[in-house]
């Protein structure tokens, strides 16, 4: 096995655009580290957080495996392999117990906090085992690269709250998290009405499995009765709580995708009188990463993406897509 | 079996006093019917939502059964059985196939709403039998009463979210509410921490199960790390929810409890980076109910309360002290 010195990368910078360096190659591996050379990398909107750090960029990788440390079991050269935004943690708190390793207060490893010359807008990477996981054989690797961040936000609160066959779902907004939410709503057996402030995506999310599409400022004066039993947010662009708890059933849950600085102000009494519950939803342990994966591959869900090769000049049109909305829908990196 | 052709009740009044009245009794049973004599009844805050209405007040009822109709199976004469806000729906629409009668739009019989000639001010009660619970040997009546209101809607929740041994559980507020969570609490196994806005109840709270007392306002300047899992609001001051949030631990839980006006105004970032929860709860099916009932019974966990006559002073009383806060912990009338 023979590793790169020198690692082609593009990394945030200070005036906030993303430019190409090399960094320094890990030409030795430890026994549970795992290298592999990045073919794909997704473009998400917490790269954004980063651009104007000194640090790789990218946080949903696919790659082929490389080389592998000696006591590596799961992963061989060859194999096609992905990595999202939490990589490990101390294995030993109690949050790593659970395998909630984003919030280990030891030795978190995970994208922006540290490792910053390792990511995913660069030709190579090297991450322990248990960071990794299997790309399915049947998606294709430019597709499988959103799954890792966005497709894992969306899918583990809809298991992990619950949402089963018959169960009438609101997704609000349509793009890299709601065109996949969708279609994972659509496998889980749920009905599915999607809101969004204009129809330019209407067609699309019917195509993608939604039986029903409002437009959001519809539903406050039409009142359509919709008796949602979850209602997910993927906007970053709160709604009108008001005209929204409206349309809950009693028990009904809102599931809180997407970061956003706005604050949650919300009726109370809706909430106690039909016994809503409110989830802020971020994180994925390694088990919900895999059974998200295999769900997908079973389910043909697949992300509509958008190509670009991972220079500076691809990473700039994506990001100048992603910033005023009109990627469809989710940007990819190719190296 | 000879029922009471009139009953003596306390009624809600124009000038929101409860009022001596006679309402006509119900001289024959249905055959799903069951008559009770009532012997004592909880005073909750609901009670005074309902003040200025002319209806027979009260919704914690404990009594003997007198008479029973012909298809009934579970009570007979003799039996002590308690009755709470629901009492019966449909039994066929969506929500009562789950047993959330208090959802039901067809038929719902429920306090407030229907049979306002019926109530537990009141010397007599005729319900369906499913409406009806029996009090387990070792609960005195009067001990009983609040748990049929305020015990009910501190119980459900502790269990539906999953409480469990270990959990360090925060309950704000020392009242009707809130003593009993800290006693439920302390039998599921959690640490509890209690907040309150004065130390007048803190030896008590301690000597009911808590671990930890704070002041509420000391919360924000001494910063304890607290590491709640779950944060149970009984009182209807809603806290500072930025100072709070810094006491959730991840995945944490928050219960509401009460009604209020104001507004949740949430931190947005907070819940998300924790990936927090916040629950509106009222409820409980008839399971949950007798498991209140039985878990109550067999972890020897009682309300504190203070006996009053069941007339219009022993009424104006208790009322006066729960609206100036005095009353511990709860008020029960006795006729």
């Amino acid at each position: 096995m023979s590793l790169p010195s020198k690692v082609s990368v593009l990394k945030g910078s200070k005036e906030g655009v993303a430019v190409a360096a090399t960094v320094p190659g890990r030409t030795s591996l430890k026994s549970n580290e795992v290298a592999l050379r990045v073919t794909h990398s997704g473009v998400c909107g917490t790269d954004l957080h980063h651009i104007h750090d000194d640090m790789v960029l990218g946080h949903e990788g696919v790659g082929v495996v490389e080389a592998v440390g000696d006591a590596v079991t799961r992963f061989k050269a060859g194999d096609r392999v992905g990595f999202g935004y939490v990589k490990d943690g101390c294995g030993k708190c109690d949050h790593c117990l659970k395998h909630q390793y984003f919030y280990c207060k030891v030795a978190p490893v995970q994208y922006g906090a540290t490792s910053h010359d390792q990511g995913s807008w660069s030709d190579f990477a090297v991450w322990t085992e248990t960071a990794l996981h299997k790309i399915p054989d049947n998606i294709p690797s430019g597709e499988a690269a959103p799954f890792l961040c966005a497709g894992l936000t969306v899918f583990t609160p809809m298991v992990k709250y619950g949402i089963k066959p018959g169960h009438r779902v609101g997704i609000l907004g349509i793009g890299g998290l709601g065109h996949l939410a969708i279609q994972f709503a659509r496998a889980l057996g749920a009905h599915i009405t999607v809101f969004s402030t204009s129809t330019s995506k209407k067609e699309e999310a019917l195509k993608l499995g939604a039986s029903d599409f409002w437009l959001s400022q519809d539903v406050k004066t039409k009142k359509p009765e919709l008796k949602l039993d979850y209602l997910i947010t993927t906007a970053t662009r709160l709604p009108d709580w008001d005209v929204f708890m409206e349309q809950m059933e009693p028990f009904g849950q809102v599931i809180l995708l997407g970061l956003t600085t706005e604050p949650l102000n919300l009726p109370y009494l809706p909430i106690m009188l039909k016994e809503i519950s409110i989830h802020g939803a971020l994180t994925s342990t390694p088990e919900e990463f895999d059974a998200m994966l295999e769900f997908a591959s079973k389910h043909k869900i697949r992300p509509i993406i958008e190509e670009f090769p991972m220079t500076e000049e691809g990473a700039a049109a994506a990001i100048a897509k992603l910033n005023d909305g009109s990627i469809r829908y989710r940007g990819v990196l190719v190296s």
